[in-house]
């Protein structure tokens, strides 16, 4: 076992190495394209800093809708276009938490009101808080115990997965759907311990799905540290909370997934490439997922710079709405069935622009090991995970039509300690790592479209 | 080929995978231990806030040594003990560089002089700037037009390479060894562009070794923004420089590594595991060497609260002087074969708290081979690369006794933004990558300690 190459002992077929010698030359040419002239960070800036964050329905999410047909058309694309979609309005205004032990004066906590949630309507919600371990413990409790109170679950992001996506996994039906859960019991408002990998005070928002049984009551998330502190006072003490929340969901409202592609030389078969253009209305939504964004933008580019002649469609989709409806994502498979179009493959970027280790694939094993057995012309780029089975949110609707569908698998240490919150920044981001992302997809869709 | 194990035929015996459960088992319980419990965030905390950078010869780097002696007899050391080594005094002092144009007034540049060089003693050194693309071109050109001018050299960071290590391999030289390359052609003075992956202003110092055949000229890197304005303003018109730096070496001065080892239960080989405790007189040396230290005495640790049994001697070392002389190795290196210690293995953290992905290794095809058999236990997390053929510089004079050594494989999309720079600091570190290093580490002892 001489080179690490030998592990791959399927490949050693001359063919093989004749077409990989033409295949790892261009891999390497759509690296140092990318690496040397990419501009997926400077449209980072642009879309964050001049941007901002962009929540479906307001208006920065109608800028950015007009930022990314202009940047598409830049890029080189055949054809752009607006999708329309309809999108949730969620609208967070004024917010606060505050508490106090039974003598003591009322303390601000850093909170943030949980996405698609009803608040208080501008007047103080006063109550207990018990502190609830987990539903499983709120299942078992008695109503007379929960009724009027305001159920706290401390539930912890578990640090020990190596993939933080596992852990948010794990802890995300606290933040998902939780609120009617204690709203059936007669609990008044929910606070959560934010789905954070971080150790800090920085809540995190995210989207919450009421169950429309019982009463849409208050959902909000405090930082780790505040949800420590608060459990030990628990512990020893009654604690009680004024919250105050303007936060409502409006109507629905017309706004536009943007898509541009490079038609097929071949055929008008169909590879997507794609992130969403939504945030969260806080922070800049620059790593979830300005990053997403920009290197699917950059995919596009790339072939156009390297004059990359491309047999099928390469479709590059900023997403309308992933954060609180995914409307853009389901309208997309929508329309792709109703005009019958063929989709090859689907991929999204939504787990930050950090340095790539693989793909997550959702297809059939077949087309799965025909991608693995790609892995010695990734491996000089650092990817080298094949074995993840998920797909980005907006590409999973494309599923039903038999599309195989992916997502790009970053390093993950970092994306859930700025998740949905106000750290979410462009300066979170690092130039090289996000164009080493945009470099992966574009030589998985470059081999894709050859191959497939 | 259903699943990624397949690619691993070698280790399809029984006896593997009896073997290899209980390893695996070990293997979570380190990384779980580490991630939920581990201390070497905090500790990188301590060392960076409290103590802050630490060159040779400095009252820091002292300070430096008795925390790390405490530290290591915290971490439960069955003996820790100093050993002394001889350093290198250098003195930045004050220090500064302007430039102007023929008819323009000065303007200051950020700078940095190059470690172990000389300033000007106080005095303004008042030159014209040439640009000379490489040490090629240098070679190539007369004497009477360099005499008396102040070359500088704005060779870029070759952002092609992904090992970000290679592009600082690729443009070192300019760094370490030109100076007198400069002075040999009666140049008075050089300036060159910062070894750096980033596009900013920030100047990274570093080492440079004189020729003693040549002068002692000054030498000072500029970041990347003003290096780029400097050559460009140079294409049209004539530059002069006022430098002035008190820059000096002094008379060499004691100091000493810290060692801490748990005593080996079979024998007394040993396996040795270090960072370097000294940093540059910039920033806080958090990512260089900051987190190799931490990690290391992570790893120690980790066996004690783990009770896991040792065979051999595994022997944490905090060398003293990487930067500016590498005298720790060295000496380290020396009493190693003075006492005629047998060593297994020595492995280095030195590329920063970055999350892990493989290791460096400079040992036989077979031990190499034995290590890369363990691929499957490494990769859960996201450890897969073995084919780096390195290590680091504290480890290196151990190879001439015949210690197979090797250096931690971070991601190194960042480590050159940072490196020798005042933005080397805490902030810049992250917490769970950090410990994924300090759980690598420690299982790869663990499989060593066990099968060599």
């Amino acid at each position: 076992m001489k080179k690490f190459t030998i592990l791959f002992p399927l490949f050693l077929g001359g063919l093989f190495f004749a077409q990989s010698k033409t295949d790892s030359l261009q891999f390497k040419q759509i690296s140092d394209q990318i690496l040397t002239q990419g501009l997926a960070y400077n449209d980072l800036r642009e879309l964050t800093k001049n941007i901002g964050h962009r929540l479906s329905g307001s208006k920065a999410y109608e800028n950015a809708t007009k930022w990314a047909y202009d940047k598409l058309k830049e890029a080189g694309a055949d054809k752009v276009w607006y999708q329309d979609v309809m999108v949730p309005v969620w609208v967070r205004g004024k917010e606060s938490l505050q508490i106090k032990t039974q003598n003591g004066s009322y303390k601000t906590l850093n909170m943030l009101s949980i996405g698609n949630t009803e608040g208080t309507s501008g007047k103080d919600l006063i109550g207990e808080i018990i502190l609830v371990k987990s539903l499983e413990d709120l299942d078992k409790m008695n109503e007379a115990d929960v009724k009027g109170k305001i159920v706290f679950f401390n539930y912890p992001f578990d640090q020990t997965f190596i993939s933080t996506g596992s852990a948010y996994g794990d802890a995300g039906k606290y933040r998902q759907r939780s609120a009617s859960v204690v709203a059936k019991k007669g609990g008044k408002a929910m606070i959560i311990r934010s789905l954070s990998s971080a150790f800090d005070d920085v809540p995190h928002t995210g989207t919450q799905t009421y169950d429309l049984k019982f009463p849409k009551i208050p959902a909000v998330a405090i930082g780790v540290k505040s949800a420590d502190e608060l459990e030990r006072t628990l512990k020893t003490q009654k604690v009680y909370t004024k919250l105050n929340s303007n936060a409502t969901m409006k109507a629905d409202k017309l706004s536009h997934s943007v898509i541009g592609e490079l038609t097929g030389q071949k055929d008008q078969s169909v590879v997507v490439v794609g992130g969403h253009l939504d945030s969260w209305d806080v922070g800049e939504g620059a790593s979830d997922d300005g990053s997403g964004i920009v290197q699917s933008i950059e995919v596009l580019r790339t072939f156009k710079k390297l004059n990359i002649s491309n047999q099928h469609t390469i479709r590059v989709v900023c997403f309308a709405n992933e954060e609180n409806g995914a409307n853009g994502g389901k309208k997309y498979a929508e329309e792709a069935k109703r005009k019958d179009e063929k989709h090859l493959f689907a991929i999204e970027s939504d787990s930050g622009g950090f340095t790539p280790r693989g793909f997550g694939l959702v297809m059939s094993e077949e087309k799965r090991d025909q991608i693995k057995s790609w892995a010695p012309l990734f491996f000089p780029f650092g990817i080298y995970d094949f074995t993840k089975k998920y797909a980005g949110t907006d590409v999973e609707p494309l599923e039903a039509l038999g599309t195989p569908t992916g997502e790009l698998v970053p390093d993950s240490a970092r994306y859930f300690d700025i998740h949905h919150t106000a750290e979410d920044t462009f300066e979170k981001v690092n130039r090289r790592e996000l164009l080493q992302g945009a470099s992966a997809m574009t030589q998985l869709i470059y081999m894709i479209d050859k191959n497939w």
